[in-house]
């Protein structure tokens, strides 16, 4: 229930904090050292492409097949060479080998070729920041170990979410026809009809304005028509394997902390000034992921 | 109450329409002349930069003032030559004079500088197609004259979504501080947090990709950091105005028809061979709003 009260009501401004409501600026600025957490280099990738660098942060506590999978690949440089072959305008970007399943398609060497599809998880020992305005796609939704999760009580099941920047392994109409070769980035608005109905193995984590300022592609699903349009993948490491001082320094804010709960609040009402209508209410893809770099 | 029931049953294969379910390539294939509707010229501009046009649909019947102004504006030629400012990741591409507020600022001749924002309007005379699935943050959403649009049933307001591609008119902090000298494009998932804090004027319906893939300003809100970075403004033109042999000639899907009610279910249920799971629901910003050449 709720009432009307006076703004002049000593009790209701006794319970209030103290100065202005939080902002996430305010949330950031008071936030301490402990609430953020340095990306694990050994499941962080650097995907250089001519215009800069693009970081992926994996997720294999959701997807560990394919997250060993595409290390495999990595490690053995497979991407090295390849390229951009696809940009949808408000959809995906996605690279792979322009000759797979040619004769001429460059060798997987010991990495599998098919998976079995990661679809979900069980949700049982997943910590959950659950969001509380709902969802259209998802029973419940949050966020787990940095990354937007969809949960269902009845089934306890988790899966992550199509927000933008998520990482996926692109596949055929087979479900077991993804390999991480083919990696797509959500560069549009979320595209959570694909949630559950096909592999995410991470999130971008830095660098994502030089995938969705590529070019469309102009043929169908965006695929570009004339090789020469293609964004060459100069090369794609592993964080842990690069040179100390080229490894990526950044820190994430954690999200199973008080700060990040505050910041959910300060992005569900917005107070800064600017604005006419709070909205007092959050979906789940508005929610940034604060990343900085280390000092 | 859903009762589980036998494939084989003759009952429910005579209810079942013939022909697999509808995908929105098979809504669209089915669609009849009279389903589309051609762009009106007098509310549709025409932006030309140089790697190609962006077309935008205005709506009057949401921000009658600001289209005025607008199309008053465009009238004059204000924008040519102008530039788009400002290109921020994940959110939108702004454009105006650069020296807007300083004494060199262009004249807006007898448009107005100021305006009170346009944020809703009344519902009782607005058809709405609606959507079933709910919204994070509405109490209804559907699609009423080719716009996404959210509606609260006890007060009786309707207003525009901001769904990529929509546009809107930049404000300072005081809300009667737009004009539509400072036009705004959403390329990035939907901030519907800006619903009814800003008002929207129109929709991107063709060349949006002359927008999204523009590099991404470097400075705080995405303003480019260097002048040289801007892209021009070489006109903006009321459809109606130019040489006939210029004019766009495109038409619409109308949302009032029942082929727009089909593809709604066509995205709500994938029923593309490649889905695994149809998903079952679809979110306001997901329903695409087709639009195609006229023959």
């Amino acid at each position: 229930v709720v009432l009307a009260v006076s703004a002049a009501s000593p009790d209701l401004a006794q319970e209030q904090p103290a100065g202005p409501p939080p902002t996430m600026a305010s949330v950031l600025a008071a936030a301490k050292a402990s609430d953020w957490r340095p990306l694990d280099l050994t499941r962080l990738l650097v995907v250089t492409i001519p215009s800069g660098q693009v970081t992926i942060e994996l997720a294999p506590s959701f997807a560990p097949r394919h997250v060993k999978n595409a290390l495999e690949l990595v490690r053995a440089r497979y991407f090295d060479g390849l390229a951009i072959l696809r940009a949808q305008d408000n959809y995906v970007v996605q690279w792979g080998d322009p000759r797979a399943g040619e004769a001429e398609a460059r060798s997987l060497g010991r990495a599998a070729s098919k998976l079995e599809a990661e679809l979900d998880r069980t949700s049982v020992d997943l910590a959950l920041t659950p969001l509380p305005d709902g969802d259209v796609y998802a029973p419940e939704v949050g966020f787990s170990e940095g990354f937007p999760v969809g949960r269902d009580p009845s089934s306890r099941r988790a899966w992550l979410l199509h927000c933008y920047g998520m990482v996926g392994a692109g596949r055929d109409v087979a479900s077991d026809s993804g390999s991480g070769a083919e990696l797509y980035v959500v560069i549009g608005h979320a595209p959570r009809h694909l949630d559950r109905n096909v592999t995410l193995l991470g999130r971008v984590v830095a660098g994502i304005e030089h995938l969705s300022a590529l070019p469309r592609g102009t043929g169908d699903l965006g695929f570009y028509e004339d090789e020469a349009q293609r964004t060459p993948l100069v090369s794609v490491r592993l964080a842990s394997d690069l040179p100390p001082d080229q490894r990526p320094r950044l820190e994430a804010l954690r999200t199973d902390t008080e700060t990040f709960r505050s910041l959910i609040e300060a992005r569900r009402f917005r107070r800064e000034e600017w604005f006419l209508d709070p909205a007092g209410h959050v979906e789940v893809c508005n929610v940034p992921l604060p990343v900085r770099r280390m000092e």
